[in-house]
């Protein structure tokens, strides 16, 4: 896979290379209710742009918010909800109107692409640029993309038809040069990659330069989690062990615990319960209930399992918080 | 048919007869631009509430406008290009969430229901109401459904791919009952309809009291034509001869005007040629191409052609003008 075509200056390039941000398009469960939409997100990883799911509007939030649809390469789309898909073909269709020509990956359970290649069909034929369907086994942990940036794991989960989560773990970063050791040594340009990878560095005397002498260490490896839709499973936990940032849906609260067994869905405590045992960075919750007005009272009952909890918010960007 | 099972008081029982209204949901073309949707709009005539194509988002929009989902019985879909017709999958999931038990008609061209089945199966099945696709031959001008309040028609138009629009006649309403005769002639209550009808009245004494005496001239019947999306296309005139309301699209400014034939549009001049030599009571504008950040062009190239027009605003609801 390659990465995306847009050059950028320098000093924009750093910046991206830095980048690790969820952006929530729509937080709310199958209803659309008190202005919030059916779910999408999107995640920024360096130069790269991921959607996860894509209910009914998301191309209408991504004009909201900036997203360029053709920016994205690969979605995920975790089961066949409609509040998880239905936004798919209005984008597949805008993508062929705004001129992609390069391919798209969809990762999603069974029965997507049939539903996908059906509508396309009348819809005036296949879309000008290549859509490469990936079925995913939800019930299975496994690797189901990887490029230079990234790698992108199934979590099985526990719902009411076949619905994996999706980790998305960074691929190590070169190691950073320290820039006043060119000058110091007169490193050649071409020699920089390979220090960067951990080469030690030889002067033209045959002298050897460690190459912890020339360079520090690299940015950490970020981590993202996105569970939802889910009853509690504490099967995911040894899977999401540590990461950095934990999207867990909580689609009620404790008043409705009664309601996640039928439904196959958590309440906030529960997701707070998962973060906990996970020792995650931090979880943000989402997939509300349209009986819920007010999101402070999912924060109210997870604060007291896992204090470092926020109700996901539509449109707020969220970053890793070290330390 | 049934009417509405709401309850309403008689006020608004009168109120409500007098109704028929259009209300603009989505006023773009294919890609969302300027904050404008895809098309859907809803006819109000008197208490039935009527849904115009069904653009991604439509659901949404309801929400925004107070429109309430399980109010509509019949939903009418002019062609299978995406920005008429994405979000009547998330509507009918909607339905089905609120509950509704009573049967729903959708009217379109071949192809929608096998679309429509194709994603009710993955995403849990059927729905819990009657869902009746009715389908539409797009080349004839004919009745296509018909209730006690109003008859709808198809308009075959010229597009890309089948397209029909729709013509929507009220029936004739009842005579207008004149309040002070009831006293004056003692007239039973049972004896009302039918002389709303037409009938005479005749007293104890064997004498015939006209209709003519008894009741007013009924609210006139008003009619209202949607033509999107189509090309320049006179076979329409007959039909639509004299409506009270056209909505004819207008996706381009004169500036495009090449592009009109090989994309299957018209352009704003062309809508008000259409609606001068119909004789039509207004003429409202839409389905604009995103390419327009300004609407008022729109109506400074159709006005020197058809001076009552109007470029149609989303939200807005327009009624018959009368005189």
């Amino acid at each position: 896979m390659k990465l995306s075509e847009n050059s950028t200056t320098k000093g924009e390039t750093n910046r991206q290379m830095t980048t690790f941000e969820l952006q929530l398009l729509g937080t709310n469960s199958a209803l659309p209710a008190f202005g919030r939409h059916p779910t999408a997100q999107v995640l920024r990883i360096q130069r790269e742009l991921f959607l996860i799911d894509c209910g009914e509007g998301t191309q209408m939030r991504f004009q909201k918010f900036g997203v360029r649809p053709n920016k994205i390469n690969q979605i995920f789309i975790s089961h066949l909800h409609g509040d998880h898909f239905y936004g798919l073909i209005g984008l597949l269709t805008t993508m062929s109107l705004l001129g992609r020509t390069k391919p798209l990956d969809i990762f999603a359970p069974e029965g997507l692409e049939e539903m996908i290649r059906v509508q396309t069909q009348y819809a005036g034929g296949e879309a000008p640029y290549p859509l490469q369907f990936h079925k995913m086994d939800t019930e299975v942990h496994q690797l189901i993309f990887e490029n230079n940036t990234v790698e992108v794991f199934s979590i099985p989960l526990d719902h009411r038809v076949p619905t994996a989560g999706f980790l998305f773990r960074e691929k190590p970063h070169d190691r950073k040069m320290i820039g006043a050791k060119i000058g110091e040594y007169n490193i050649p340009y071409s020699a920089i990659p390979g220090i960067k990878k951990g080469e030690d560095f030889t002067l033209p005397d045959g002298q050897r330069i460690p190459n912890a002498q020339l360079t520090e260490d690299p940015t950490p490896t970020r981590s993202y989690a996105y569970c939802s839709d889910t009853r509690y499973k504490e099967d995911i936990i040894p899977i999401i062990k540590g990461v950095d940032i934990l999207y867990h849906e909580a689609t009620f609260c404790e008043d409705l615990l009664v309601k996640t067994g039928p439904t196959g869905h958590s309440t906030a405590k529960q997701a707070a319960q998962i973060a906990k045992q996970a020792e995650v960075g931090r979880l943000i919750l989402g997939h509300y209930s349209s009986r819920y007005d007010n999101l402070e009272r999912f924060e109210m009952e997870a604060k007291p399992v896992f204090e470092r909890v926020v109700a996901g918010r539509e449109g707020e960007v969220y970053g890793v918080i070290h330390g």
